[in-house]
């Protein structure tokens, strides 16, 4: 019986912290130090292990990382206020907004403060329209990490059916918009949509980004499909678990990220990446 | 043996036009006629055609309507320039950059220089993102002409598997999200797409938005689906032709979209809308 080829992100994620960490010390040694600010507005637990991994990832690379910690009780203006003051500061590289937010305050509405050249994990609405027509904009970290991990493993794109399971601003669309640009058939799935598995399992490569431990199970994925999973969702015992049933798929996919270990890693990583881009003020395409 | 109804466009477009002629009948009486302004740089004659069409419907609306006819030779710099000097004159409440443009002239790039305001077309990179975020937006008016001749025909959107055939950024993308925002699974193919009739015949709902007349013939549509023809390919004798071959197409689609007829009046009279909105600074969403 044949078993899923593990995609795991480590290498990939590797190889980008040590181009991001040389160039880092490139800027550093020209009186340059990228910054990247992280803002929060939540004390929800998984929410400040993410910022911590990344503070610690972005001080391994030479990158200085700030939280501004705002009380889970903030006001959309006042979380405005600051992503407004963060844009203005010329010390400041690049700017994140993490999720989730106090209620009443929406990502996609206030990420319209992050300032575009700032707007490292591609929140802002002008990155994510620029990315859909196909000009240089930041993408959100985690919808590149998708692609980068297919083009790092060698999963031919062009003219493959892929289905994105998951309509999010920060994922779902973005990466069927990155697809779209690789010459990929992409169909979005999501919580409406009727007959989710007859979708899915027609298509060659299937990207799970729901946020819904074990939602994408044998029925969904045709045997020698690619599947990558994106979902981080937090488990009993402080571990994390993906969107895929990897008991199940494993056996009839031809790939299979691991959870933890596949898109995770990659993503940290390019928001290391783009921080120092931003920092070398470099115009950028998704990659 | 049955044959697709024809989805005329021509009531839906009459009741908009007339809604945007009374709103600027309004807007005229205290003194803020609404004015659109359409930049072209082309000697293309079906272009030339189309905006003469939409400067005819705005007079009988009671939009003044201004044709900035720049020269085809223009360079990418006096296209901007001419799209940011309307975009500061508080007389023109719409700006549509018209298409083909010169050599070297990029639609997505240069209508960044649109006033997000006055972006009655939808062209700029950031009205897309906002409509992609779910954010007021002025959406494209040929992409939410598609949704709105689907909900007038009373078409069921939500949980139905769409298939839009075109990835442009004027049609094909903002559709798609269009059709996302009404819960409907949406797939998107385009040239390089692998066994097109594969995938187009699984859906529910067919959007042909390729610019080649006859694309989509019966092997394309499956038994009682309903097929958008956006295609509006000139024909030998000066004529429209769509995307749809509509002889093979009728006997088995429920509905059809006339060309022309169908997508066009309701696109031109969105245009009308758009305007009115924008000289009456409503926030929009699109409908």
């Amino acid at each position: 019986m044949s078993t899923a080829t593990p995609l795991s992100g480590k290498e990939l994620a590797a190889a980008i912290r040590t181009s991001a960490a040389d160039r880092a010390a490139h800027l550093t040694a020209a009186g340059r130090t990228p910054k990247l600010t992280v803002v929060t507005a939540t004390d929800d637990p998984s929410s400040a292990w993410y910022v911590r991994s990344i503070a610690k990832a972005a001080t391994k690379a030479g990158i200085v990382c700030d939280i501004a910690d705002l009380r889970p009780d903030s006001t959309p203006d006042a979380i405005r206020a600051t992503l407004e003051k963060l844009s203005a500061d010329d010390g400041v590289h690049g700017i994140i907004l993490q999720t989730p937010l106090p209620a009443g305050a929406a990502l996609e509405d206030l990420a319209s403060a992050i300032a575009f050249a700032k707007d490292v994990d591609g929140a802002n609405p002008l990155s994510l329209g620029r990315l859909a027509a196909g000009l240089p904009a930041f993408a959100p970290a985690t919808a590149q990490a998708v692609v980068a991990l297919l083009d790092h493993h060698g999963v031919e794109l062009a003219g493959r059916h892929v289905t994105v399971i998951g309509r999010s601003n920060v994922v779902g669309k973005p990466a069927a918009h990155l697809l779209l640009a690789r010459n990929a058939t992409v169909t979005v799935c999501h919580s409406r949509t009727a007959d989710l598995s007859a979708i899915t399992s027609r298509a060659d490569i299937v990207v799970a980004a729901v946020g819904r431990a074990g939602l994408v199970t044998a029925e969904h994925v045709r045997p020698g499909a690619v599947v990558i999973d994106v979902g981080t969702n937090p488990t009993e015992d402080g571990g994390l678990t993906g969107d895929v049933d990897a008991a199940s798929v494993t056996p009839l996919a031809a790939a299979l990220t691991p959870v933890p270990g596949g898109v995770g890693p990659v993503t940290t990583a390019l928001l290391l990446d783009h921080t120092v881009r931003a920092a070398s003020e470099e115009a950028t395409t998704p990659s």
